[in-house]
């Protein structure tokens, strides 16, 4: 069961306003003036979550006592605020160079990151004009492959997708990331692997998923020269901050990109890691893109928290996650160019905040991550809506919807979007029993009471929308950006450190322990618990059958 | 806050293992047998849920007082336990004549059935035969769209991408969903629409988002015959219980299949919404996806609730979720193939059993359908799982591995398979502090006391593990039917109608209200709350820029 240990400056607000409906909180314009705002292409709205005026002043407060700008300062100018990997946090310098504040992060590193940036901006031209071999590359790309997992797949994976009305003509993209190797296998059956570009991202060069695919891959394209590895590493891109091992594997010198301990995986589209992101959109878009994220660098950097959009979203989060101690939060894009918000979100917020000691080691006071998950809407609606409107538990939404679509049918657009806001306002507005009573006008008095019971909805179920004017490389880093920074202030909030990820270590070092025992190289289990064991015997029976 | 009413007779089971680590009930051997099953192609392995042989056995005598057999005879007798909706619920006998028992369902139904393969039959062999045309349809079909959403498109979608290994050549399934035109937009572009062969699945007819995409197509098609309404109608299949108005739409009555109203959208697959996935793999196929899941109907109608693999399941989710207070379940499929088996279960799940009334209209007793979510393995892993080992919340976990792949390459198959174990291994045991401590070299005691704060993991995190031994239609067909039997037991646990779904009525109510806005039909906004009207207004202004 979750840490329930609920603020206790929140405590009388929580008692005030359980005794409110938020059908009731919406009555009042003022409030909702003051809970929708705009940071460039983005407005959020979060007039329809439980707060009222004194309970948002509470958090104000709390925030305002906490040092929040100092805590911020301190990461645009690159403390090492990573304190148990003693490393700074410097993602924001990425896309400094679009700012319009005086630069706080370390001259070096904004000059590696400049240098970084000219790199990549001289390949994706070469390969725009057709002239990859100039590159050491082979001289006709058709598609190119991302292989990379975690930090290193779902930013590309989000931006490739959701620009892709911004797609280059003639190059394709693709993301190969499980070590399932049923992906590889349906990969290599439909690409031609002279024409074949992969780029291998991992920051140590030792991921195990990449790897595997990436041996799989250059096994494909070297059968394809005749086991010509000469040209088979013209194939072949790294981004890492191990360069030994990327040459190790067979990566030239000159192709490999470098990540930095400075940026974390998550954190890391706007880096080297973005390259295949670059190569489908252009240098134009890949720059717009970083714009849209310096916007609201800026605007974190200068904001009082009444208007701080980050801010504001952690603040809200805070509320519902410890005042009011709901677990999980559903976002739901209303865009099918946006499907992989929700996953990027996951590992974003959950990979950064699921965490339960202090960087000084002590428990936390509090809940920290809640679930995040969800799926694009209006499919979702079809889907498990019908808990969210009737089920036991309270889950806040976040619905993000595009006010211009990037195609000409408009009858589907307003259908899409009259959707986003009904489904906003049926979950906090609901429908009382008594009005469905009036609606149900077949069968006699108790067949009314129970057929209006089941068609009664609660209400009073919080959820914030957050509009892009429209989707556009400026738009998405600019979401993207919020989330980033609504994360750095969960972080602080909570006291913990949102840029390690020590929890990952344990599984992978049990996995090291069991795969020599499915490889048949072992058959002592003794070292196993018993569950894994009987599984380790049915795995080896089954395999026979 | 997700109502809290932990059943008392299961209060003193929670106490006494409380004080019990995983990692300690893992000892007991006897233990892990007796919480391991098997039928047919999936191995059940709940030994890693946190329950011993007394809370067991506690859940079965409450279940067996319960009547469950009673109930179950009824679903499968066709008797009207829709209550809401005065309906049998018969998703069984879609597949019953693969049954190994006396068939319970009314002649009629069965007969219904039958003729129904039967037409799904000759369709799906005319066109494998290259002779669409004796069937009315185009002489050359390349490609099949699936135009439906929720139940009309989850479960197709999920079997078809499942069992691309057993595709039949030369014809390509495509799944139209969202009324967000950006999947149609790009679908034209694509396809030939001379090729394109549409089957549009609306239970009533009348669903908005895929009349809308409906439309769509047509028009595309009709433009592509210079506006001839008859060769465009060719292109057309539908699977609606309303023939009037789709053949009104312009599909010829000899291609409409049935829905039936005792079968809910959510339970169809093995219904003529199930098409799409005949057409891709073929009859035999589908028929031993069929086979699949009437050998779990078997097993469900026979075995003593100790060996019923969907009354366990049942069994374990009501104590996680009711006795243990766990407001989330995470759905981790480690193979690529089942990528939508999540949010499939999400549907059947949530939309079943969300619901907070009883069918009398009574308020439920406790907490019902917990968030289902989740995503493929091992991507998982580098994305949230963070949080499931050390976030602040127990969040228990669904694996379900293959032991045989579909593809050649051993070397991945065997990391996938070792992390799948590995994880399950890790959320159960944990590591101590101490343990921690001993590995932590550098530092002062102090530094070695913080970073092993940082490396420690709580345990006791329960999961359990389904394997199949391979992905095939009967294994499939077996694995959905385990999750329609525990969501059907979980209705009668928790006294709940599973099988209708009042909660999606007030949303779309609500978007017919708003469309006209949007449209620019109207100006009079004073009927909406104060954020639709705001939002309304922001669209309103956004649109001109």
């Amino acid at each position: 069961m979750s840490q329930q240990r609920s603020p206790s400056f929140l405590a009388a607000h929580v008692e005030r306003l359980s005794r409110t409906h938020l059908r009731d909180l919406l009555q009042d314009q003022e409030r909702g003036q003051r809970l929708r705002h705009r940071v460039g292409p983005l407005l959020l709205d979060l007039s329809r979550q439980k707060l009222d005026h004194e309970a948002l002043q509470a958090l104000g407060e709390h925030v305002e006592a906490s040092g929040w700008q100092r805590a911020r300062d301190a990461m645009f100018a690159g403390e090492p605020i990573n304190t148990s990997e003693d490393r700074a946090v410097l993602h924001t310098a990425l896309r400094g160079g679009a700012s319009h504040l005086p630069p706080m992060a370390p001259r070096e590193a904004r000059l590696e990151i400049e240098r970084t940036l000219q790199r990549i901006e001289e390949l994706v031209r070469a390969i725009e004009r057709g002239d990859a071999a100039s590159m050491g590359l082979p001289s006709k790309i058709t598609d190119v492959v991302n292989i990379g997992i975690g930090g290193s797949d779902l930013g590309p994976r989000l931006a490739v997708r959701a620009l892709s009305p911004f797609h280059v003509p003639e190059l394709r993209s693709h993301f190969l990331t499980n070590v399932d190797g049923q992906a590889a296998y349906e990969l290599m059956r439909q690409l031609d692997p002279r024409r074949t570009l992969v780029i291998v991202v991992s920051k140590t060069f030792t991921t195990q998923e990449t790897l595997l695919n990436g041996n799989v891959l250059r096994d494909w394209i070297l059968r394809s020269y005749d086991g010509d590895a000469r040209a088979t590493s013209k194939h072949f891109l790294a981004v890492s901050a191990n360069t030994a091992e990327a040459e190790r594997w067979g990566v030239a010198t000159s192709n490999i990109y470098p990540m930095w301990d400075f940026v974390g995986g998550r954190f890391s589209l706007w880096s080297a890691v973005g390259l295949s992101l670059a190569l489908a959109i252009g240098m134009e878009h890949f720059r717009a893109l970083l714009a849209g994220a310096a916007q609201v660098d800026d605007h974190f950097r200068s904001k009082p928290w009444q208007q701080n959009l980050p801010v504001l979203l952690s603040l809200v989060e805070y509320w519902n996650r410890n005042a009011l101690g709901r677990s999980s939060r559903a976002v739901v894009p209303y865009a099918d160019l946006m499907g992989d918000l929700t996953s990027y979100l996951q590992q974003l917020e959950m990979e950064s905040l699921g965490k339960q000691v202090t960087p000084q080691g002590e428990p936390v006071a509090q809940a920290t991550s809640p679930v995040v998950w969800g799926s694009v809407g209006t499919n979702a609606q079809h889907a498990y809506f019908q808990s969210l409107h009737q089920g036991t538990d309270t889950v806040p939404l976040e619905f993000i919807g595009v006010v211009r679509p990037a195609h000409p049918l408009r009858a589907n657009h307003d259908a899409l979007l009259s959707n986003l806001l009904a489904q906003a306002a049926a979950l906090a507005l609901g429908k009382t029993f008594e009005e469905a009573l009036a609606e149900a006008k077949s069968g006699d008095e108790q067949a009314r009471r129970v057929l209006a019971a089941q068609r009664t909805f609660p209400g009073d179920r919080p959820s914030t929308v957050i509009l892009l004017d429209s989707l556009t490389p400026e738009s998405l880093g600019a979401l993207i950006a919020l989330y980033e920074h609504k994360v750095f202030m969960l972080g602080h909030l909570w006291s913990i450190n949102a840029f390690d990820q020590w929890g990952v270590e344990l599984g992978k070092s049990i996995a090291r322990q069991i795969l020599p025992a499915l490889e048949g190289q072992t058959d002592d289990l003794s070292s196993f618990d018993t569950a894994t064991r009987a599984l380790l015997d049915e795995i080896a029976q089954r395999r026979e059958g």
